[in-house]
């Protein structure tokens, strides 16, 4: 039975970056363990998530989402234990995944969280089998539809998103191939995700490249980065291709955005293009989870973590994880 | 009964144009009036219809169709009487429209051919109830999926298919904002179509007008021109809104291609954009004939026609519509 601590420690976000994000926007404050009332309950956080969307929620600005409140505790995934409840169904010493933000002890409503089943790894429920595998499959599914024989590129393919998408595309008969930044992450991507092939655009003429890799053209692109890398991919499009557009992280930090001159192929290739959040796409976790999950029992879905010790470095790990420094689906453990 | 010419006049594509269209891309020539073998007709084109898909055709480039040969007659939409028959089903009187090309006659498969409904002028098969207004409609329906009370906004909003969309979507009972070059374009799109607002592009600080005209923001936004109103309109769309992009004709001369700043917006409003061509969508076609002959003869569905006489007259046209000097659907009159 996990203790709890003397006191909660938090990362609370006191201003609103301008360009690049810097630790100072973040401070780290001891709170109050907090008090459960009705219907909640209390988790002690063991890891917590970072993730590209975080950086969405620290503008100011019209999106799919709020923006992260000023001086309150930053939002984020946490897995952890429950070591109070006073909500109907959870107890003390269930695994629980939930928005348990970036601290140490949560109080949260108990009918958000998901508890969650025994058999693999906590730390893989905030990965492959949480928000961002059900980010790829969702994205792949519903959006891509890829059919057995096509080709489907995903960029960012050594990220917690992008490595799903290739491995849910070859367990669908496809061809995936990868796009990341370094030799490293890209070996990382062929040789332990079995991806066909992976290309560095840090190499040069990623254009070339990419019609060597992709002989028949593209039928799903599955977007993370956009910019100048979105603009060099629509170029090998297919007739009738889907683009499924998860992040565009080249412009998050950005006001100056990237010049897209490809464009009008949307309307060459009769491609079709949708922006999604996986959060609004309930309807498909069920569905998601269970898959996932076999695959990732079964070894055919893999996936790397990063695992860095104390809330503490959760800013300058999510820094730099927003310029593709990190390698692994970057985690805090607060325990 | 129209009687037989005794040469066939033709205007072939003799060079692709580098850039800008000139006339001398075309020329003139007198043939013999062809000779027809079994399942064709000999038609005797009344109408020749210049639309903006033409100047892609001109092009040696990957697009969704095949380019134009050099030295052919080119290509076109034309309705016409039949004047000889080898196929059983048509014959001699009755009124077709098909891909007569610019030509005052035409030996075409009878199967390729579209017997018309009496009743409505001949013209309107080139126009409202014909390429152009399926076009609107398998586009606004099919992809722009509009609901009552939505907004509906449609670039080139006083062309052949722009103004269909507009007038469709307030038959849908949706806000209708079209965008045109001119005020005498954008009185007509208000007072005689019936549009809630029109914006002459030419006028300057799109932005702020399309504001005002949109105060409930944009839910679908039909795009014929692309480019630089493309860029601005994508800044007032609504979560999930819809773009069926039938055109880009802001960019079909020219090399150096607007670059487009705004494209995130997809992402942060889960938007999709999905170009179309009308010839791939033929099981709609009957539908939207259908209804636009109804709203047509009803009146609900204005339109404009500017119709020029002498087949001599096509290629200074066409050049005049790729720059948005012509107002209504351009029309070779060729009898």
């Amino acid at each position: 039975m996990t203790p709890i601590p003397n006191s909660n420690r938090q990362i609370l976000l006191v201003s609103r970056p301008q360009g690049a994000v810097s630790e100072d926007s973040f401070r780290i404050v001891d709170a109050a363990v907090p008090e459960i009332s009705d219907g909640q309950v209390l988790v002690r956080n063991h890891y917590l998530s970072l993730d590209p969307y975080m950086r969405g929620r620290l503008n100011d600005a019209k999106s799919y989402a709020d923006p992260q409140p000023l001086d309150e505790v930053m939002i984020g995934g946490t897995v952890g234990e429950v070591i109070d409840s006073k909500f109907d169904g959870l107890e003390a010493g269930d695994r629980v995944v939930g928005m348990g933000g970036w601290q140490l002890v949560s109080a949260q409503a108990g009918n958000s969280l998901r508890k969650l089943p025994p058999g693999l790894p906590l730390s893989v429920f905030l990965g492959a089998v949480g928000m961002p595998g059900v980010t790829a499959w969702i994205g792949l599914m519903t959006i891509g539809e890829p059919k057995a024989g096509e080709t489907v590129v995903v960029s960012s393919a050594a990220g917690a998103v992008g490595g799903v998408v290739g491995q849910l595309a070859k367990a669908r008969g496809c061809r995936a191939v990868g796009i990341a930044g370094g030799p490293e992450k890209c070996r990382y991507v062929t040789e332990e995700l079995g991806f066909d092939a992976c290309l560095d655009y840090k190499a040069g003429d990623l254009y070339a490249r990419l019609k060597a890799a992709t002989p028949d053209g593209i039928d799903v692109y599955f977007e993370n980065v956009g910019g100048e890398i979105f603009d060099t991919v629509i170029r090998r499009l297919n007739p009738f291709a889907r683009i499924p557009v998860c992040g565009w992280i080249s412009s998050y930090d950005s006001g100056a955005l990237y010049p897209i001159r490809n464009l009008p192929i949307i309307l060459t290739m009769r491609a079709r293009m949708q922006g999604f959040i996986v959060s609004e796409h309930l309807e498909h976790w069920a569905d998601a989870l269970r898959e996932l999950g076999e695959l990732v029992a079964a070894g055919r879905i893999k996936y790397r973590e990063r695992i860095t010790e104390g809330l503490e470095k959760a800013p300058a790990e999510f820094i730099g994880l927003l310029h593709g420094a990190n390698f692994g689906k970057q985690l805090i453990k607060l325990i």
